[in-house]
C-alpha cells in the first residue's frame, strides 16, 4: 500500500493519480475533518495588502478563549496545531512519552519521546502526549484519574484537536500558572475548514511569552485572523453544529454494522474500523472513488470521516456492498 | 511618541484611533510594502476546507526557486519571514551579532545577539546576521567582502526581504550544502501582499531538514499556497513591477527634495529622511492622515514607504509644505 495514504489522511490528489480520474466525484473520508463546514468563508473580506494589525490576533484570541471557556491570557493562537505541537515539544524539551495509538506527530514533539501504551499512561514519568479524544480510535479517556497518579512537576499535553464536538470532556478550563498542563486546540477540524490552519496552545503565561517569541509578531494570515475570529463568535452554528455531527455518525454507524464492520470511537467527527480485509477494502473504496485512511503499522485498521450528506453516505453504502 | 508606531509600522487601527478618524483615507507610508500589490488575488479559489495537499507545497517551492534563480531543494516555505527568522535563530544556537542600525527581529533571534556597527560586520565572529537591502536605511552592503573577511565556518545570515526589486544583489544562488550562508526572502513586501504570511528559507539541505521537523505537514495556509504559487509564476508582473517601482520611488524622492528633506537609500520601496524635526513631522503628517515610520532610538528619523498612486503623492506634498 502507498506510504502517502497511511503517513497522514489527506491526500487526494495522489489517490486520484493512482486510482485514476473518474466520472464520479471523489468522497474524501480520509481525515476527521467536519464535511460540512462553517459557512461563513464566502462572504468575509480578507485584507491580504497590509499586515495584520496587532489588534487582529487578541481579538481572534479573546474569540478563541470564550469559545474553550478559559481566560484570554493563557491562549495562544498558531498557524495550525502540527506547529504549536511541534514547537511546544521543542521549547519544553527533556524525557517524554506519547499514548500509542495516537497521532502521529506526537511521537515527533520530543527527541526519543517513548511510545506508551494507554494503560500503563498514568504510571509514566516525564511529560506526557496524549490525544483526547483520541485519534484514530476515538477513545475518550478519564484523564482526571491520569493526572491524579502523576507527579504535578511533570508535564501533561492534551491534543484536543477533536473535541470541539463534546466541549465538556475538554480540561482547557484547568490550565493556570501553578500547573503544568498544556492543552492543544484545532480550528479545522470541527469548523471544517482546515486549509485555513489555525490552531491554538493553552497554556501557562511563562511558557506562552516564550512560544510568542518563537513566533513574532505576525503568526497568522489575514483569513486566518478574519475566519477564526467570525467562526468562533458563532455560537449559534456551533450549537447546530454540535447537535447535526452525532446524528451523521450514527447513519455512518448504521452503514457500517449493515456491512458486519463494528464502528470503535467516541468521536462524531471519525469512526475507526477493525477487520482482517482493512486493506482490500481501503482498495476497493478506492477504486469506487472513496478515500479512507488505513495504518501502516495496523493493517486491520480502517477510519472513515463523515461523509457531507445523503448522497455520499449511499455511494459509500453502495461501495461496500459490491466488491 | 506611542510605542506603537516605533516597534514595527503598520498600525494604521492604532493611528486611526489616536489621530481621530478623517473625513480623508489615511495614507499607510508607515511599511515597505508594495502599495501597487500583484494583482491575482481576487480571481484565484481558495479551497479552505481541505487540508493542503503534499504536492501543493512542493508546486509552491518550485515557483519560488524559479523565481529566486536558486535550486528548489534549497528552498523552504515557511508562514511568514517573521517566524522563519526567529525559528532558525533557535536551531543555530550560539553567539551571534547583528548588525544596527537593521530591523528589530534580527536582535531577537539569538540570545544574547551583540549589536555591531555595519563597518564592523566583517570582523564579527560568530553566526552574523544582516539584512541587504538593510532596512530601515536602505542600504545596500558589498556582502563578498564580507564573506571574504570572514571565518568559512561561521553561518552568515542575509534577510533579502527586500530584494526582490534588485535580483541581481541576492546571494541566495550561492546557498550550498557546504556553505554555511542562509538567505531569507519574504512574499508580502515586493508583492505587496504582507497579510498572506509567507517567506522563505534558502539554506543547506540538512538544516532545512531540521526546519521542516518543526514546521510539520502543513506550514502554510491553502491561500498562501494558491496565491504564492501564482505570483511567483507570474514573471511578467515582476517584471513590469522592478521597472514601475524605480520610478514611483524618483517621485517620492522629488517630492522629499522640495521640501529640504533628503532621501537616504537604494531600495526602491522605501526611503529615509534624517532631519532634527522627525517627530514634528510624523505628528504633523500623522494630523493630515498620513501615516510614517518614526524609530524610537533614533529620534531623527522617518521612514517613507511609496505612495500608491498620484493622488497620495499630492497629498504627501500638500502636507509636508503645510506647517
Amino acid at each position: 500500500m502507498n506510504d502517502l495514504w497511511t503517513w497522514h489522511g489527506g491526500a487526494l490528489d495522489a489517490a486520484k493519480r493512482h486510482f485514476g480520474e473518474s466520472d464520479a466525484a471523489w468522497i474524501d473520508l480520509s481525515t476527521g475533518i467536519n464535511p460540512m463546514p462553517w459557512p461563513g468563508t464566502e462572504t468575509l473580506r480578507i485584507d491580504w495588502h497590509c499586515l495584520p494589525e496587532p489588534g487582529a490576533l487578541a481579538d481572534l484570541e479573546a474569540a478563541a478563549a470564550t469559545f474553550f471557556g478559559v481566560e484570554a491570557r493563557h491562549v495562544c493562537a498558531v498557524p495550525g496545531t502540527e506547529i504549536g505541537l511541534r514547537l511546544v515539544g521543542r521549547l519544553i524539551g527533556g524525557d517524554a512519552s506519547h499514548v500509542v495509538p495516537g497521532y502521529r506527530t506526537h511521537g515527533a514533539m520530543f527527541a526519543g519521546s517513548g511510545a506508551i501504551a494507554r494503560d500503563a499512561a498514568a504510571d509514566s514519568g516525564g511529560t506526557l502526549v496524549v490525544a483526547n479524544p483520541n485519534n484514530p480510535d476515538g477513545h475518550i479517556l478519564d484523564l482526571h484519574a491520569v493526572r491524579a497518579a502523576r507527579p504535578p512537576h511533570d508535564w501533561l499535553l492534551v491534543d484536543e484537536a477533536f473535541a470541539d464536538a463534546q466541549p465538556a470532556m475538554s480540561v482547557a478550563r484547568e490550565v493556570s500558572n501553578d500547573r503544568r498542563l498544556i492543552v492543544f486546540r484545532s480550528f479545522g477540524k470541527f469548523f471544517g475548514l482546515a486549509g485555513v490552519r489555525l490552531g491554538f496552545v493553552i497554556a501557562p503565561q511563562p511558557l506562552l511569552s516564550e512560544l510568542r517569541a518563537w513566533l513574532g509578531a505576525w503568526p497568522l494570515s489575514a483569513a486566518a485572523l478574519a475566519i477564526g475570529t467570525a467562526a468562533y463568535r458563532d455560537h449559534e452554528w456551533a450549537a447546530a453544529a454540535r447537535a447535526r455531527l452525532p446524528v451523521s455518525a450514527a447513519a455512518l454507524d448504521d452503514v457500517l454494522k449493515r456491512h458486519d464492520l463494528t464502528p470503535i470511537g467516541d468521536c462524531p467527527l471519525f469512526r475507526l474500523v477493525e477487520t482482517p480485509h482493512a486493506g482490500a477494502l481501503f482498495e476497493r473504496l478506492a477504486r469506487a472513488t472513496i478515500l479512507t485512511r488505513p495504518f501502516a503499522d495496523r493493517p486491520h485498521w480502517l477510519r472513515f470521516g463523515l461523509p457531507a450528506d445523503a448522497a455520499a453516505l449511499a455511494r459509500l453504502d453502495a461501495a461496500l456492498a459490491g466488491g
